[in-house]
This record gives C-alpha cells, structure tokens and sequence, in this order.
C-alpha cells in the first residue's frame, strides 16, 4: 500500500496534508484506481479522469458538511477510495460489495445517488435551497460531465437556477468524450470556448504527457500562469445566471485548489451560482486509456501491463450485436429505415450502421425526450425510425412515446436494449418496468423474443407493422441460437406451443422461456413461448387455458402489471377459471451483481422456477385425481 | 359572416388575397376567434395573440406541403379557421366536434398533434430532415412560446438542430406568459433582449391599443421602421447554430410577412436552421383579455360584451382547490413543507400558498424532470416537497421519479390533478395511466380518495409517510361532500366497507366509488371503497372475496395494469379464487367531449356499472342457487 493514500480514511485525513502532498497523492491514488478497476473491472476512463478534480474538491470543500453531487457517478471510484471504501474496492460492482455509482445507502459522502445522466445541477440546487430555508451555510456542488450537458434535464435545471440564490456550484467535468463522441450545439460551443490561448497550451501538454516524459505535477505548474483566476466574462452560462469561471486545467492542483477556494468564497458572499468549466482528459496517466477512451470507458478485467486483449475464441453474438446486424441488413433492403441513438452509439450496437449509412444515423445526445419525438416527425414524413435505446432510458421518454407516438399510432420501432436484469450496474439500469409502463398505452404492441433468432425476426415483424412496436431484449447473450440471414419476420402477435405436458401450462414471455423449458421436464409441464406481451396470443391463451389445470407465467420484468398480469386479465376476459402463478422480478429494486446469481437468488433459473411451481401446485405430478393448489 | 374571412377556405386562397387586404382578415378573424370561443368556451389569450402570426405563416409558406408545427396546440384556432374548419368552430372540444388542439386526423393542416408543451422543435426537425433525405423541398417550421422553451426538450432540439441542415424554421412567438407567469433564467434573458428601443416602442403602441384609438394596422405602421429587418447577431441562439432574426412585431403583417418571405429565402438557400423571435401579446385587440390574460387563458361560455362574471352562487369546491386549501394549512403546521409546481401554478391550485409561503413555493418552469429531481435533492436534506403536477405531465418526470425518488425511497408528496378524464382538452391530457405506471415502482404508493374530505385527508396521510406517496384526483368537483378542517390522515393502506350486501363485492378506487354505491342498490352488492391501489388493502380483500361470490373492480384509470389488475394478482397471492369483471377506461385513446357523456359512454356511470356487472354476472338478484358467471 502506498503511504500516503493508506493514511487517508476519511477527507478530514485528506485536508490535514499539506498543498505540496496532494500530486503525490493523487498519482498514488490514480495506480491505485487503475489496479483496482484492473481486478475487477468497472469504470476506467472517467475515473482516471476525476483524480485531481476529486481530491481538489474534498480539499477545498468541507464534505460530507458540504454536498458533492456527481452527475451519472461512474467517475466516482476516486471519491470512494478517499471517503473510507478503499478496501472495498474489491468488491465493487458485485453482488454484496459496493455499487459502482454513489449511493446514499453507503455512505454519507454519497449525497445523492446518480447513474442516469443529467441529474445533479436539480439535486445539488434542491439541497443549496433546503440549506438557505433551514439557515445553514453549507455549500451544494454538481460536477457534470459535458456530455450530459446536452440533456434537457440539465438545462432545465440551470434555468431554475439561475435566478436562485443558494450556495450552489456546478463544475462542468468537460473532457470532449461522454460514451459516444459528443454531439451537437453545445459541444460545438464548449470547443469554441477552448479554442483559445489556454486550450491550446493544454494540448500541447498533453501530447508531452503522451511523451511520458515529466511528471505530471511539474508540467501543471508550466500551465499555472494560464490557468489562475482566467475569468471568460459573457459566455452561454452567463446568460443564464451563472458567474463562469474557466475553463481550467482540471489535472492542475494548482490551479483547481485556489480556483475553488476563490468560488468558495464567492458563494459565501452571496455572489449566486457559480459555475467553474475544468477541462480534463478521460483515461489521464495511463497511456492506454488516453489513446482509446472509448475501449476503456467498462473494461472487464485486464492486466494493465499489457491492456485489453481480444478473447481467443470469439464468445457468442449478444442481443446487441444481433440487433446492430439486423439493423444493417433492413437498412441495406429498405432505403426509409433511419436509425436514432441518444448517444449509445457503442452500446446499442450502432458503429456499423452508422459507418455505413451515416445518412441515415442520427445520434441526438443525451436527449431522449427529443430522439423519440423526432422519430415521431421522420414516422410523419413515411420514414420508418429505428429508436435503440435501453429499457431504463426510455424512462426518460414516456411521455413523448404516449403523447407523440402510440396517440398518433405512428410506425416505429423502439429496441428496447437491457430489458430485464443488468448485472454489475444495478437497480439504476435495470430494464424492470417497460413491459408493464408500455402496456397501458393504446396502440402499443410489445414483443419478448426468446433469443437471438427471435430478436432478428420479431425485429422485422415490428418494422411491418403500421403501428408502434416495442421489441425487449436483454443484456449479454443468450442460448445461442443460431441468427437466420433472411428478414422474415413472425406472425405478429401470435405465440407457440414448444413442450406438450399436461395439467401445468407455463407461459413464457421472453428468454426465460428456456429456463422453463427446463423446468418443464421434471414437471411434465406445457410450454409455450408467449412472443408478446401486447397483443397478447389470446387465441393460444383460450387453447391452453383450457386443456391446463394451471397457468404459470414467466417473464424477466416486473410482475406488478407485467405480462403475467395480461394474462390474469385475459382470462377474466374470457371468463376461464385457472389458478396462475405469476414469476418475475419482486416489487424491489434489484441489486448489482452477477446476472445468474440476481436470476437464481429471485428464483427465475430452472430450478427455482421448478420450486416455485411445486410450491404453489404441490400435488401435479402422476397424481390422477388431478390437481392441488397451496 | 365578414366578407373576406369567409371567402377563404384553405390557405390557399388566403394567399390569393393582396397583401393590403390582409391586415383586414386578420380583424376579421379576431372577430371570429372571440366571437366562436365565447360560444363554445376554450382558449381566448393565446389565440388572440396568434391571429397575424397565422395569417403571414400561411401567406409566406406553401401550406400543407411545407408543415407548420405549433407548440402546445391551443393557440390554433386561428390556423383551424383558416384551413377550412371555419364552420366547425361551433362544435369545438365537444363530444365528436374538433379537438381544441392539432390532430393529424383531422385536417392535412394539422401535421403534428400537439398539447403537451415543447414537442415542436423535435416533431419539426425530424419533418426537415425527412424532407432532406427524400430528396423534397418543403420546409417544416416550429412555433413555439417563450414558455416551452423553459422545457428541457426544446433545448434537446435545439441542441440537436443547430448543427442539421433541414429546411428549419422556429418561430419563438414570446408573449412573455406562459399559463402561469414565466419564470428562470432564459425569460430574464428574452427580457434583455427586448430591452432595446424596439421593445420600447412596441410597449409604446401596446399603451396606445389599449386606449383603444387608432386601428391596429396603423399603429403596426408606426413600427415598421423599427421591425423590418432587424437582424441581432450573437444572440444565445446563434451559439446553438440558428440564424437569428428578430425581435419583431408580432401583430404586425408589414413586419413579419417581408421577415419570413427573407428567412424563406435563407432556407432555400442552405443557410441552415433559421430562429425568428416574434414579439406578441396574449389577448390582443380584446381590452378584458389584455388585462388579464390568465383569467381569459382558457374561459367558459362569456358575452364579449360584458367579459367573465363571477356566478351568482359559488359552485362547489374543485378538488383543486381542496388541495390548494391542504397545502396552506400543512404548511402553516410544518415548517419543512415546500410546494413545487412546473408552471402550474393556478390549475394546480397554488395561488393562496404562492402568496402566503412565497419562500417555500418554487415555480420551476415547465420543466417537470427538473420538478421531480429538485424535490428530491430537497427531500435529502430533510425538508417535506409536495409536487403538484397533472398525472398527465408526470409522464415527463417518470424516470426521475422512478431514479431519483422511489429508488431513494425518498419521502414526498405527489398531489396528481387531473387522474383520470378531463374532458375538453381529450386524449392527450387525459390522466388514465398513472395508477399502472406508478404502480409497479418499488417504493411508491398510490392514494386514490373517493371525495373532496378523503383528498384532503390522504394527502395528510401521504405527508406523514417516510417514503413516496401519490394521491390522485380528477379534474374538477366531486359529490360535494364536507371537507373537515384538521389535518388528521386516513389510516395508510386502509380501505373500509361502505356498503354490506351480498354475493357481490364492488371494489371502488377512487370517486368511482358514488356511481359504484349507486349501483350497487339495484344489485344489493357489497361495495368497499378501497382508498389505496398501492399498497392494497389485502385484509380488507381476503374478508371480501371470502365472503361474496364475484367481484368488480372500478377504477377511473386504464384496465390494463390498474387497480383492478392489481386486485387480479392479489387474489392469485392468496390463492383465492373468484370471478372479477374489472371496471375501468379501455385501451384505447379517450376523445374529448363532456366528461359525465364521456363516463358514460364509457359505462362508467351508475347505469353502466349495473349494467356491465348484470351483463357478467346476469343471476346475481334474488337467487338462492347462486351466482351464474356469463
């Protein structure tokens, strides 16, 4: 352990050190964040790129008195490490560690708990308010990367609070890189304010740290001059309220820690909000990350000395990748097809459309109120948009797909990544709740493909159709079936019957149909592969309904409201009797880990869909007076 | 009928006219506005202060090939006139007459359905770059107000625009009032911007209308040399990438049909996205109207002559207003208490807490993702924020209140106005979802009052909980029951029964519950007014099923996913197992029209609910055999 982090416990340890420790420390603390993410994979770039700003920030700031807000918060492993969770570093992302965004729940320094962009200048302004009413001094801090600057939320905020006067900083985090390369008028802008003398010496250093040659400290001090109290007077966050400062050196203690204490004193003096524009660079001091940010943003585990290497054997296609060539062949065979990411380019599985239809991509930003509606004009003008975006994203767009798409009963295609469980990021990603927000909305149609072949196919059915169309898939890959090259698609909202059993009919919704088929083998169980959960097959329902003597739903969503509860409706509907036991996710918000182990431990793998069923229908096994329900 | 107005029916014969006829039209049509709107109520201001702007847009643009999209909608009138809806102005926002708002299926005019704020950029650019892509000319032109562009998605759009080069038009029409008085930083900077000697001589000629003397073409003429080509670069638009132009005379014909033939000309051109800033006044040319914009934003049946008058006695207390009554009295008994609006101040009812706690009231604009979030980040520091907000609006905050509250499980009060139907304004306000989409979030809970005191009495209950807490209401008035003083709550969770019958069980969620115990006479059924969709009362269901023969769910919200289906998975949990005909609005879009016809076209009445129940369970009277399910 190095000596001078390993004396850090808490930020009161930090502010006892000396203005001349802090380089030493933040280089200990920038190999420690690179060997920890190294173990167990995580964040990388980002956090590589808040060190100085971290450690400037609890220096300056009376924290947790005073509130650290970070926006989306995968940059926060620094902050971690120097709030008393170093040793439980190793333990991040995974099922009983600590999660990789900041959490209230974990500690007091995590004041608000993020993972969606865009919302800390809100929460930060809400507890600058919350002090002013309650007359205490404590000063609120966003820290907001530029790329979730270009979301609406963000600016909303800035406009309320532009014409507050809490005790309220915002520093823009701007390293020209949110996931995606950043897009639009405001990044556009944010280069223009760096265009200058300054940003020009900024580069310059940086090819000289590319060089490796100096350490880091003394190439800062070069830049001082530059970077002291540069105050650009009239800039876009000017008109808004804002006192701007900046933009400076955020890898340069010596500028971030006086620069701070200057803003801390204006906010003490009743000067309003402030808002300070650091420039950083993602990946910062590991050579490998500067060069390729975007292959080091969620690495899994490596080994530093050596880098990502690719997998010897190639692992199984993911549902993203499936999507990303489904997205291309429909592409290549219908010339109105259009593609929309809010700045998932990567992670939706877009690079290769948009390298070869770029006219026909549009990424938007981190904007997903806006990618919906203008899908919605593009599906006016008989263009068929492509909207991929994740479940938990299209959150931030639900009144958009009622109000502008499902009323208008526009043709669109919504490709609903993540859909389910997430893994190692947690409840703030989980896909749990579309099957049942989409559901209520006339006109939608959902579909739940059980795998790779499906999710090609019922992608096609849903380019079809003249109506808007949800298609859900999870995270990773699934059983590994094979993809067909054709474009053909599904009946549309039509279902099948996969295992003929008796008495026990289990109705999957999605890719836990292959649990189930599973579990139907020791049961001597019915399966069908409901496909959709709008319309739902009701035709296959009645059959099944009445040849079972019970009814199992599964499906990876919420049970509140989701398929399963379709399927409770549509029996009423058609007034059939059968007791049913819904499965799916609990009325609780998962928790990060691995995905097996969220599955197993929630009883969605086959055994412990096979347990529940037993359970609930103890007696349904070679017992001819038929059927006992618990 | 006026002469030329009614010689024209489309756009293009409007633009036959010469331009010296128009200033004449444009009486005309006023006339017509005020005249139609005081027969059949609906909204007065903003259509009074859109009647030239209509006329140039359709004179200038080659309507319906180029697309005008208009922001919100409501200020359509004089644009529905104009294309050939003169005549069906009578029937306006009534059952089967045209929608106070834009439909796509209502005219080819109409290329945009609008009513929820701020949509119009995003619907806009996407027709431009459709237009693009297809290789057509046409333009596509955004009219939005000064107070949607607080929404965080008009700066999405913006954001996204600047830096596309569709055949784009935003016409901000700033009228300097959104419903409520506007608010943040970006109206302080329109304000600026119209601080020079144009804005001066325009409130100059705005004193002068108001005298009343000279016709408002030659007052128009007065400005011309202030108006025409006034082009001020630099503007915070041109950072995100418009061509601005502007501020000009909104009412003034000799101004704005020369600006936009110029900017139509930009447009063809290549010279990219084109912002024009158009000064107008809401109300104008009617005197009552210009002093009071707010109180003719959206009136009922008037008599020009004589403007609104107070009715004789004081209708029955609006559910509104029951709210607007709790929160000054809970604020006066806690001091932490913080009352949020997104630019709803008078339809949510907070005008007495807005002047009585002005330092706990926060008007955020319209800007409900930032509404949500900043309570939250004031709930984490302890204060008790009751957002106020329309379920329909909710829909914008859904994943801030799904992220940023339920996951936090912070404690927080939502007063959702408006749950349910509401009439006039149709589909795209009604409140129908919120019970589904709320309910399967972890943490939330959902109040669902029967009545004017159980509003009152929940929302006491929801601010005493640690953790986050809807109550819905309808628009409007209730039965007129009583409301108590005190501020005692309802027990949380808790339903009662109200009346004792037999075999059958009405289960009633909301103020359904009247024309439910209405019913339930005929039927001598059991009805329990549930009070809670989440958490549900599963004592009080397990006493009732056990007990009745079948049940029925009534809910003023959408079947699918709603209270009712949550009763269905209830009954599954228990294992309990009975026949439930789920009562509530169907899935599909509901039309505007009278609310009382609506519900009963709806069956939602107390004939409807005998009706549906004796439809399903038709031997329920009288017959000791029991119950027959049809």
């Amino acid at each position: 352990m190095s000596s001078l982090l390993s004396s850090i416990d808490s930020p009161a340890d930090l502010r006892r050190l000396t203005r001349q420790q802090l380089p030493v420390l933040a280089k200990e603390l920038r190999d420690f964040v690179l060997e920890s993410v190294s173990r167990t994979g995580g964040h990388l770039s980002s956090n590589l790129g808040t060190v100085e700003l971290t450690v400037a920030l609890h220096y300056v700031f009376n924290t947790p008195e005073d509130r650290l807000v970070w926006d989306v918060g995968h940059q926060t492993y620094p902050h971690k490490i120097l709030t008393g969770r170093r040793d439980r570093m190793s333990t991040l992302r995974q099922l009983g560690g600590i999660s990789g965004f900041p959490r209230r729940d974990e500690s007091e320094f995590d004041t608000f708990g993020t993972a969606h962009s865009s919302t800390s200048i809100s929460a930060a302004l809400g507890m600058a308010l919350a002090a002013k009413m309650k007359g205490e001094s404590r000063h609120a801090v966003a820290i907001i990367g530029d790329g979730a600057m270009t979301a609406g939320m963000a600016f909303e905020a800035l406009n309320n609070a532009g014409v507050e006067d809490g005790r309220l900083l915002v520093v823009l985090n701007d390293n020209d890189m949110s996931i995606s390369p950043p897009v639009g008028a405001l990044n556009r802008y944010l280069a223009q304010l760096m265009s200058g003398q300054f940003y020009a010496a900024a580069k310059n250093v940086g090819k000289t740290v590319l060089k490796g040659a100096p350490p880091l400290f003394e190439l800062a001090k070069r830049l001082e001059e530059h970077a002291k109290g540069m105050v650009v007077p009239a800039t876009l966050f000017e008109k808004f309220g804002f006192n701007y400062v900046g933009p400076i050196d955020g890898h340069d203690l010596d500028s971030l820690i006086p620069t701070l204490e200057n803003i801390r004193h204006l906010l003490d003096n009743g000067e309003g909000p402030q808002f300070l524009h650091v420039v950083t660079r993602k990946g910062q001091g590991y050579k490998l990350a500067e060069a390729d940010p975007v292959a080091y943003h969620g690495p899994g585990k490596f080994d530093p000395a050596v880098g990502l290497v690719k997998p010897a054997t190639p692992p199984k296609p993911t549902f993203t990748q499936v999507f990303g060539q489904w997205l291309c062949d429909m592409a290549q065979k219908d010339p109105l097809l259009v593609g929309i990411t809010p700045a998932m380019r990567e992670g939706s599985g877009m690079v290769e459309f948009h390298q070869r239809f770029p006219g026909r991509y549009f990424d938007v930003g981190i904007a997903e109120q806006h990618a919906v509606t203008f899908a919605a004009g593009l599906a006016c003008e008989g263009m068929k948009p492509v909207v991929a975006i994740y479940s938990t994203f299209l959150q931030r767009a639900y009144d958009q797909l009622i109000h502008d798409v499902a009323l208008q009963n526009l043709p669109m295609v919504f490709a609903l990544d993540r859909a389910g469980i997430v893994g190692a990021d947690g409840a703030t990603h989980a896909g749990a709740y579309d099957i049942a927000f989409l559901r209520c909305v006339p006109n939608m149609s959902i579909a739940c493909p059980a795998d790779e072949a499906e999710t090609r196919q019922l992608l096609s059915t849903a380019h079809a159709q003249n109506h808007p169309v949800a298609v859900r898939y999870p995270r990773g890959s699934g059983v590994g079936v094979a993809v067909p090259d054709g474009l053909e698609g599904l009946p549309f909202g039509k279902g099948e019957v996969r295992r003929r059993g008796r008495r026990i009919a289990i109705l999957a919704f999605g890719t836990l149909l292959y649990p189930a088929l599973q579990a139907a083998q020791a049961l001597d169980a019915t399966v069908a592969n409901m496909r959709w959960a709008k319309p739902l097959d009701v035709d296959l329902l009645r059959e099944i309904a009445e040849t079972h003597d019970a009814l199992v739903t599964v499906e990876e969503g919420c049970v509140m409201g989701g398929a399963g509860s379709a399927v409770l409706e549509a029996l009423q509907t058609l007034g059939i009797d059968r007791p049913v036991l819904t499965l799916g996710l609990p009325d609780v918000f998962t928790e990060h880990g691995d995905p097996a182990k969220l599955l197993a431990a929630m009883g969605l793998d086959a055994s412990g869909i096979e347990r529940s069923i037993q359970a609930r229908f103890p007696d349904q096994r070679g017992d001819a007076a038929g059927l006992k329900v618990a």
